[in-house]
Parts: C-alpha cells; structure tokens; sequence
C-alpha cells in the first residue's frame, strides 16, 4: 500500500492546483481592490462563526473542495489588498514577497543547517551583512534570522545573558549565578541582573525577561517625555544609584533596552546619548527597532538612529515598514563572537564547517524557515534606493496628515513623537476615551478601515499608522469621517 | 513622491509575476522528477559559492532578473522533489501544503489577535481540538502553533516552570524561585529543578533549559536500553533518590522529558509506565513527540504512544512526519489553564474576548505566521484516513528495508528501535566508522542520495529516515549501492 501522498506526481499536482489557486488569489485581490470592498467581511465574532465551516474530515475532500476553501479562507479574512488594514505595524505586503512565500513552501528547506540550504543559508547571510552595513555595524557583526521581533528581543536578552555571565550562564543559568552571587554574599533584589527600559517599549521585553529566568519583575522602568523618548537623565539616575547600592532594590543593572520606533507613538529613544552611559556602567545595549528599523534606508531615518551603531544588539523586522510577509525579523549583533547558544555538540546533527556553517547553532532553535529569502527578493525588486524612497514617502505622508488633523477643529491630537515619524494618536474633540470607543466603533462597524486604538497617560487615542503604500487619501478619509462624523 | 510599492495595483503585478513563479517552481519540480536529477547542484561548498552571485542592489531590478534570481535559487538548492533528499527527519512536502504557503503570504495575518486573523485563529483552534483527539487529550485541553519544534519545547518548560512554581516564576523568573529556596534553608545544587530526559533525547532539551535560565547543566541524563528507550528502573531510581535527598547534588526533579521518535534510531520511551511516576513524585511530563508525533493517526502509532493522553503537555511537528511545509509544530497541553504567559496587559494591543481571543496571550511571542493553515489543507485533502494510510506505508516500508538490509552480508546494522519505527542504522560491516563516512562520502558525492550519519555507542552509522512519500526501490538503491560499492 503506497501512501496516498503519492498517489500521482507532484509536478503534475502542482501544475493543475496551483494555477487555480493562484487564481483564487488573484481574484480576492481584484475584489479588495475594488473602493467599496469591506476589510473585513464581517462585524461581529458570531458572524464570522457562521461565515464558513472549519472540519476535519475522516475522508479526503476533492479538489473542488479544496480550491473552495481556500476561496472561504480567503474571502472570510481581512483583505491586506484594500490597503485599508491599518491596525498593525504590518500592512499590504510586497507582491515579491508573497511569492517568495511559495518559493520557500516549494524548497521547503530549513537554514538550520547548510548541507540543506545552502542558498539560502547564504542569502540570509547577505541579508544580514547588508543590515548590518545599514545599520553602521562593523564587519565584525554578525546576526540571524528569527520567527519574529519577539523571538529576536528573547535572543538578545539570552546572548546579553551569556555574553556578560560567560559559560556561568550557559551551563547553569541564572540558577549558578544567584548561586555564585550568595558565595560573594551578594543577594536579595540589589544583586538581580536587571533590564532597563522605558515606559515605551514593547511587552516583549517583559516576556523576554521571563523567557530568561530573571522573571517579568526584573524589567525596570525608565520614565519617557511628552514625547515618548526614554529620558536619558532618569537612565543615568538609575544608573548611578544602582551601581552605588550593591542593595538597591530594583537591581543590578545588565541591559539598557532602547526603542526605535514605539508601538503607539513611533518614539525613537537618544541612542547615541545613551550609548556612552551603557559603556560607562558595563551594561549590555539592545535596540528594539522591530518597527523603526526599516527607516534605516532612509537618510532621514539614520538621523533618527543616530549612534545606533554603538549598540551591541538590535532587532529589526522587514515584515513591518519593509512589507515583506510575516514573518521576518532580525536579530543583529555588534561583536559576531556573541551569537552563540551552542550549548551541546549534537554530533548527529551538526556538521558544518567555516565556509559552509550551519546557522542553528547561533540560537536557541534548530530547524529555521529561510525567512530571509523574501526580503532578499524585495531588496533585489526595488534596490536600496527604492527601499529609501518607500520610507521616505511615508515620512512625508505622516506630516501631511498630522497638518490634515490639525485643520479640523473637531479633532483633538494625543502626544506625538517629536521628530515625527509614522504615527498619529488623535480622537475626537473634548469626549475623552468614550469619543475614541465611538470613533472606533464606527470605523470598524462600516466594515471600511481597521484602525487600533491604544491607551495613552490621558486616556484612549485612535492609533493612524502611516504605511507608506497606502494611499493618502485613504488617511484622509479616515481623519475626515471621525471629525465628521461624531455620534 | 509615491513609494514604489504602489507604481502598479498589486493584482496587476501579481497577475503577470505569480505564472512565471509557478512555472519556474513547476519546471524545476519536473526536473528534480527526473530519475538521474542530482538532489544536490554541487558537491562543495567553493562550487557551490561560485554557483550564484547574491547581491542588493543599489537600484531595482527588472523582472526578468527577479525571475532569474528565482530560477537561480531553485537549481542551485537542495531538490526535494526528487525524493531523494533524505538528510532528515522531513522531507518530500505535499503540494497542497506549498500552496498553504502562498495563501498564507497573499493572506499576511499574523495570529496574534482575533482582529489581524479571525479564519486563522479558528483553523489553529480546530486543529489544536483535532491533534488533541487524536491524542486522548480531554475537552480541558489546548494548544498553540510554535515556528519549530525547539520552540514548542522551550516554551513547555516556561510552562511548566510557571505552573509549578506560579507566579514566583513569573514575576521573579529562577531568580526568585532560588532566593525563596534560600530561605527556607535550601540552597546548592540540591534545590535547583531539574529536567529528566533519556540520553536520546533532542539537544532542544538543553537549550530549553537554558533558555528558561535554568541553565543546559540542569538537564540530567537517564540512561538508555539497547533500543533507545528510557530505562524506566533507572527513571524512578534517580527520582527516588533525588527526592530523598534535599542535598542531592542532581537536584530536584520538576520536569521528566520523554521523547516519541528518538533523532537517530526512532526509539519511543514507554510513557505508559513513566506517568505514574511523574504523578508519584509530582512531576511535569512532558513528551517531544516532534517526530513521532505524526504517527498518531494511525493505530500502531497510538500503540507506540500507550500513555500518552496522561502527558501534561507534548510537542508535535506536522512538518515532519506528516509531509507538511516549514515550520508547522504545535505545543498541546493537557490542561488549559496552565497554557498562559501573559505577564502584562499590553492594553495597546490585546482587545480579545472569550469568543474572539487573542491567541499571542498564550505565548512567549507576539506575531506569529498561521501555520495551521497549511495543517489544515493536509489534513482536508487526504483526511485522517489518508494519513494513516500514510504512516502505516512508511512502516511497512521500514520493515522491508529492515529485510533488506539484513539481507546483504556486506552490510551492518546498528542499534534499532524496538518496536521498529520510521529509522535504520546501518554501515558496511567491519570498518567501523571509517565504513560510514566513505559510504556517506560516496552517496553524497555522486550527488544522487542526501542521507545524514549519526554517533551511536560503538560508532558512526548512515542513518536511513523512512518517509512515507518516498518509493521503496530508492531505499532499496541506497542500500544497494552501499553493500555493493564499497571503496
């Protein structure tokens, strides 16, 4: 009895399936395409529930039934297509991209080792050289791709970790070094390795915390200003007094975690004053530049990582600005030598060289989807130049619409990043958070954009992000339906 | 100035690019169908970075280049479509689930929130319900889909961490877990939870100890029998004596780790006769069942996983054994409630509710590509039958190689799994591993068979990976060519 996976060729399979579902691709897009195409297809969770059954079948289904719900998955999804799905860091993506998805399903390789990926264990490694260039890393930087801007910040928290406690941390992990820490009778909260960063930044940097061992409270919090900016004068505060006090009780600090381009309001932390405060104190510097990184195409967005190059980590996910598909992020580091989680030999597994290395051996991982590929693929579309172009673009849309905002009067602005960069927190006028719910309510409920809405100091604000291939008008739609019409 | 993301509608370019992918990829498969294609282009690695230039350029290319690029990445990779890419413990995928690959990249949602990805959310939810089933799990069960299987893994053990030791771990990670242990009186190597896993496990088992901050020394080694299982006399012996004694220099058992489908031989620990132990002395079991996993649906595989709906939590990578493509692995726990790692409200992000929720609430990460969907297309097309009959091809198959191989006097085998499973470990007879590597060197050289070799005890062997998808007589070839061309 053969397996029913190879109850024909699979060219032959592939050559009648995949035009028909490319097809069925092509034809969601049109529809999305179309002005008046909702976003999302439905309102309610109980609507969607009934939209379209989801089985799993003790019998193979035809064809037909598959080409039909792949239709039903696609037709009953938010459409990226409207160029209307607002709501994230992440937007439409590049058409490249996309097919680099087929591409990497069709090679259905993992990077985590070179004999079986060799191109693409190369084309991440130029991928991150190419970063790395950007970003004004040496070459002796070094990086990998990972499964997304958390998974990249977890990775870096580790390395710093390893980096710092060396083979203490490897071996016995933050186990050994409370242990050691006790026999030099250091201990309680002033001896715990903590990571300072600011009231802005993501969540993940309490998960990453967690992930370590060093728990969600070891996440100490550096004040912003109206802007969202880590203030530096608090960092160095908390810096010294920290140092001072082998009892401190917020800890001994390991990690200073700057934000280039927060979740809500796009801040950019003051790398280049921070960074000689991490040397100064012997703290580990990691950049979260999940968001903002994909600026660095730009002149415009250098100057805003201005000193990004003295950090010794940053993270940067192509899958946000860049549009390339989900997922694809980036964990860079300055000294090569760092990135190793290498803990056993694993002889069965790993038996690379160093012209054809295999790249598992720098995380926590193993297998790897060669996610690189699709950034690869839009480098080579567009260029670097047309990557700058892409930011810039967005740049000057995002000043355009805060002017937009500014001339209605019904419309109230929430705190912004100052310089600006790609988002706009505003609501209506004088209603609090209850005119934010309203606006939102009603954005959503016309099943015509996906825009978040996030808390801020003083209450609740519609979050615009700025993506750089939507169009202009679109945003303004948006600004003109909430100043106009208020319930 | 527009972005040059949006010089064209997107469906027009996807229109005109997506029939040139396809046929690139469609031609490619044909020739990898070919019976002399080689499965790899080149035979070293200074041919193969003399195979493709890798650039970014400075300004975009045409599409003629894109396409070329595409061309030039797909002949020079590792072909699975010949079915003779044998390295590891995936191989051949189905078609059906490339596909899933380009729907999910035309999609674009990330599976964070209910809102990005509502269809993907009830696809994961549905076969997360299905896996559990299949494996004897209750209705009290739950799941979420991880980019790999070390990932699945490292995230059980933050799971049991955090259950066992609440929120102790997760707001004071190992740090406060040691500092509360001080205490009480309990410090050194005696205190410190440890992770039980046999000899054969997966080196993912000390990276999730590291990666939890317990450090790669706190996994202690059971030893194994003959056929790769766990000794289970000597599982409860180091249990018994470990939990005696407060000082013991292994430390405190909190989680036993047992492997279903070992890398190298296939070997099954007998999780029927662990999980009263890990009950007796209150310990998290969990099973990487990453390559054994598949074989649930069918009834020997059950066989080889008696017990296993008395795990607390598994891992399991359809990715593998179940044909579909990078990266498809699950984490499924036996409770529910112990499947959360939400440690702060990120009230910018999370807006999920009972019957829309937000499935990043069960994770370390935030954005995550729906890979279920490519299950989910699996499963559709040939149902739990055709899965079976999958699995139950791929062992029968094994059992005739077995035959084979024992066949040929020139031949050695290794250890094997008892029962046998999906693996064979053979060399030419009396060389040692001296035989291996000139076999290996031999199979890859002709560039017509990819097949890894692995340590065992008394040496290295070839180590022959069943896939189901993968006809008989091309097993038989290989072991053919190495009984009867020995150098």
């Amino acid at each position: 009895m053969d397996s029913p996976l190879r109850a024909e060729r699979s060219s032959t399979e592939f050559g009648r399936l995949a035009p028909r579902i490319v097809r069925a691709i092509w034809e969601w897009m049109v529809r999305g395409e179309a002005p008046d195409a909702p976003v999302s297809p439905w309102t309610t969770p109980a609507e969607y529930y009934a939209s379209m059954p989801v089985e799993l079948p003790a019998e193979g289904a035809s064809e037909e039934a598959l080409v039909h719900t792949v239709q039903g998955v696609l037709s009953n999804s938010v459409n990226p297509w409207t160029r209307r799905f607002l709501e994230k860091l992440y937007a439409t993506p590049a058409v490249v991209s996309v097919l680099g998805d087929l591409v990497l399903g069709a090679l259905n390789a993992s990077v985590h080792v070179f004999s079986a990926s060799p191109i693409l264990t190369r084309v991440e490694e130029r991928c991150v050289q190419g970063l790395c260039e950007l970003f004004g890393y040496s070459t002796e930087a070094d990086g990998v791709s990972m499964p997304g801007g958390a998974a990249s910040n977890i990775l870096a928290v580790q390395t710093a970790l390893a980096h710092a406690l060396g083979s203490v941390y490897r071996r016995g992990g933050v186990w050994a070094l409370v242990e050691s820490l006790h026999e030099k009778g250091r201990r309680g909260a002033g001896a715990r390795p903590v990571i300072l960063a600011s009231a802005g930044a993501h969540f993940s940097v309490a998960r990453a915390a967690l992930a370590a061992g060093l728990g969600a409270d070891a996440v100490v919090q550096v004040p912003v200003d109206a802007h969202g900016r880590m203030d530096v004068a608090a960092l160095e505060r908390l810096l010294r007094e920290m140092h001072a006090d082998a009892a401190h009780p917020r800890g001994m600090p390991l990690i200073v975690w700057v934000t280039c381009g927060t979740t809500v309001l796009g801040a950019f932390d003051d790398v280049a004053a921070i960074a000689p405060l991490c040397v100064a104190h012997g703290c580990w510097l990691h950049a979260d530049a999940s968001w903002g990184g994909g600026a660095i195409f730009a002149p415009e967005g250098r100057a805003l990582m201005r000193g990004i190059e003295r950090t010794d980590s940053l993270t940067v996910n192509p899958h946000k600005l860049l549009a390339v598909t989900h997922q694809c992020s980036f964990l860079l580091v300055r000294d090569r030598r760092t990135l190793s989680m290498r803990v056993d030999d694993a002889g069965y597994l790993f038996h690379g060289t160093p012209d054809a290395p295999d790249l598992a051996t720098k995380t926590l991982g193993c297998g790897r989807r060669g996610e690189a590929l699709k950034l690869y693929l839009v480098w080579l579309r567009y260029g670097t130049h047309g990557l700058c172009a892409h930011v810039q673009a967005g740049l000057a849309m995002a000043r355009a619409l805060l002017a937009h905002v500014e001339a209605h009067a019904a419309l109230e602005l929430g705190p912004l990043a100052e310089p600006l960069f790609l988002q706009i927190c505003f609501r209506p006028r004088g209603r609090g958070s209850k005119g934010t719910r309203c606006a939102h309510a009603q954005l959503t409920g016309a099943q015509r954009y996906a825009v978040d809405f996030a808390p801020l100091p003083d209450g609740e604000y519609l979050r615009l992000v700025v993506h750089p291939a939507t169009p202009l008008e679109t945003y303004r739609a948006i600004i003109d339906t909430v100043a106009f019409n208020i319930n």
